[in-house]
């Protein structure tokens, strides 16, 4: 019997999370998934209740999961904490202690979807490229770190960017492998004209792709990279790169498609267990109001099935039932263009469960 | 007289910057600036000629000089010479040697080239924004660097992201300023809810802020920032970051106008010195055919004019001489559409000294 936890989170990560389990409910009742839920808190709504944004007894049953489907973390009620111990350095924290290295980002223009793009169509139509970012390492959580004051008086902040050769080398495996069963193509994203953390980055890179002789690897400098986002977005297949730049090119991949309400995201470590959590952020400014988009969360649920449960007859059929409510013409507020039907989270939720 | 150190540099450089001189040189005809030119090498060509891709000799020239005008740097011909000794280490030398701490970069869409962008015209129609960049510290520059072997014999590279509050201040002060003559808001980015050189970052931002009261000031986080530039770049200003972020922000804002031959740069240092370079890069693929596009070195020569040798008149001039060129119809390959006249490099340097 699978174990799920799930962490709502803050803002709307309570009402879309509550959509998602609804519709992995339907899916178990048709598909026999025998799913176990366990609810607790994490970001803002663990340091209200525990004065930490998460807690040692969370972590330990985030450790003995089979999975973990988050909402959402954070928010202005937050916001005055001090940095170490606000709400994202839980998320952080739990990607760290349960090893979640590989992030794995699908950036997907919805063929229903396709106006809401800030890009000209003929550049974005039929996107489809996968972000894979390293996500336990790199600048994210080198040491030394911190501030400190310098002998003449004057601050100094500092971090340190540092990758070893297993922590490239694992994360260039996955990418290849998502590579092969997709497009064949590894795009690696580095700034190895200035940094030397990541020239070791493309070296291992280069020495790991012979193992994947049906992919084809290419390197890209980040400031190139994010150029060519904006350009031509549909040359990628997967693209991988560290910690911070991942942060950066996930979003801009993200926006290029210009409805991130839509896009489900997948953290695996080593051993399969994976967490699972929507794109966007905990969107508090319409928090509670009944009107975010669950799709996101209803897709990273489905990533779950296929990732970590290993369920992917009923991914697929989440996948197809999201299809044919968008085909339907139901569209949240953030996706709402004239001439469709305009509905609430709950509705939405709902019609995805009445498609499976 | 001013003395105008040149430094063409690899692949498209030189041609560039000849047009560049030559309005310039017709602009000294007309406004009497008196200027001085020496020419050196920079990059790929100083490693041909003296083994290193920035000489002592020429550093000397460009630390006496009022102004440099540079070109590119870079191309195939250089990959394979170790990170340390490569062409874009003579540039970052210059930068870090001459104190050039203070990068702005425009991203302007001429109105005349609004079908290049690949975003919707709504979305980019009369953008105009500027990123000013922190040149001389950060990841860039931070010690230590390198890469090691550890205890269990693997790689490790690292890095060192490091920010003093004096590096932050000026930066912070140029920012204020530039936003004072133009639309008063100064939007700084950071990644404040990780990294602890960035919540100094943002901190000196906000002591600095009240000295410039007609300015408001505000802040996003580096992912965000990236993802609003693609969905809606007219809501900023000024943007101001460190030397990395601005590195990948600065070439999506360019990316956004589709015309990145037509953006300029300028680096400026305490003294007021500077120097001027296209945001483009060498361009290896198109080099020594006479094609490529002078206009964002024409308009780094417009800058420098303005910002090193306080010849404003003279700026003005040149760049309406490349408002009036374009509105010709005249069109180098990389921002020719049908229905315009394909010109040559040459053919648009000499179009912009008649319309002078
Ligand atoms: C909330 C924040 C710490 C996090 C990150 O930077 O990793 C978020 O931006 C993300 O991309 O998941
Ligand atoms: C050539 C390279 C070192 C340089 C940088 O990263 O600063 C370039 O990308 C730029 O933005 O001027």
């Amino acid at each position: 019997m699978p174990n799920i936890v799930v962490l709502p989170g803050d803002g709307i990560g309570p009402e879309i999370v509550d959509e998602a389990i609804k519709v992995l409910k339907a899916a178990d009742a048709k598909f026999g998934l025998d799913l176990n839920y366990e609810q607790d808190l994490l970001g803002g709504a663990a340091i209200d209740a525990h004065g930490v944004p998460l807690a040692d007894s969370t972590l330990d049953k985030c450790r003995k999961a089979d999975a973990i489907l988050m909402g959402s973390v954070g928010g202005p009620k937050w916001d005055a904490i001090e940095a170490a111990k606000r709400p994202e350095k839980g998320l952080l924290k739990l990607r760290y202690e349960l090893g979640l290295y590989a992030n794995l980002r699908p950036a997907i223009l919805y063929p229903q979807l396709a106006d809401a793009s800030s890009l000209k169509p003929e550049i974005v139509a039929g996107l489809d490229i996968l972000i894979v970012r390293e996500l336990t390492g790199g600048i994210y959580f080198g040491e030394p770190r911190g501030i400190r004051v310098l002998e003449n008086g004057e601050k100094q902040g500092f971090n340190t960017y540092v990758y070893a050769e297993h922590e490239i080398e694992r994360i260039a495996r996955t990418a290849f492998e998502m590579a092969q069963k997709r497009g064949k193509k590894v795009c690696s994203v580095d700034k190895a004209n200035v940094l030397e953390a990541t020239v070791l980055w493309r070296e291992v890179m280069e020495r790991i792709a012979p193992e994947y002789p049906d992919v084809e690897l290419s390197h890209m400098y980040v400031d190139n990279a994010a150029m060519q986002l904006v350009r031509a977005p549909k040359q990628f297949d997967v693209v991988v790169t560290g910690n911070m730049f991942g942060d950066i090119l996930s979003d801009t991949a993200a926006m290029l498609t210009g409805s991130i309400g839509m896009l489900p995201s997948a953290s695996l470590n080593q051993s399969g267990a994976g967490l699972y959590e929507p794109v966007h952020g905990s969107a508090p400014d319409i928090a509670g109001q009944g009107i975010a988009n669950p799709l996101a969360t209803i897709l990273s649920a489905s990533m779950m099935l296929r990732y970590s449960l290993n369920q992917s007859a009923a991914a697929d059929a989440i996948e197809a039932a999201v299809g044919k409510v968008l085909d339907k013409g139901l569209r949240t507020a953030d996706i709402y263009t004239e001439g469709f039907e305009k509905v609430s989270c709950q509705a939405m939720g709902d019609a995805v469960v009445a498609a499976l």
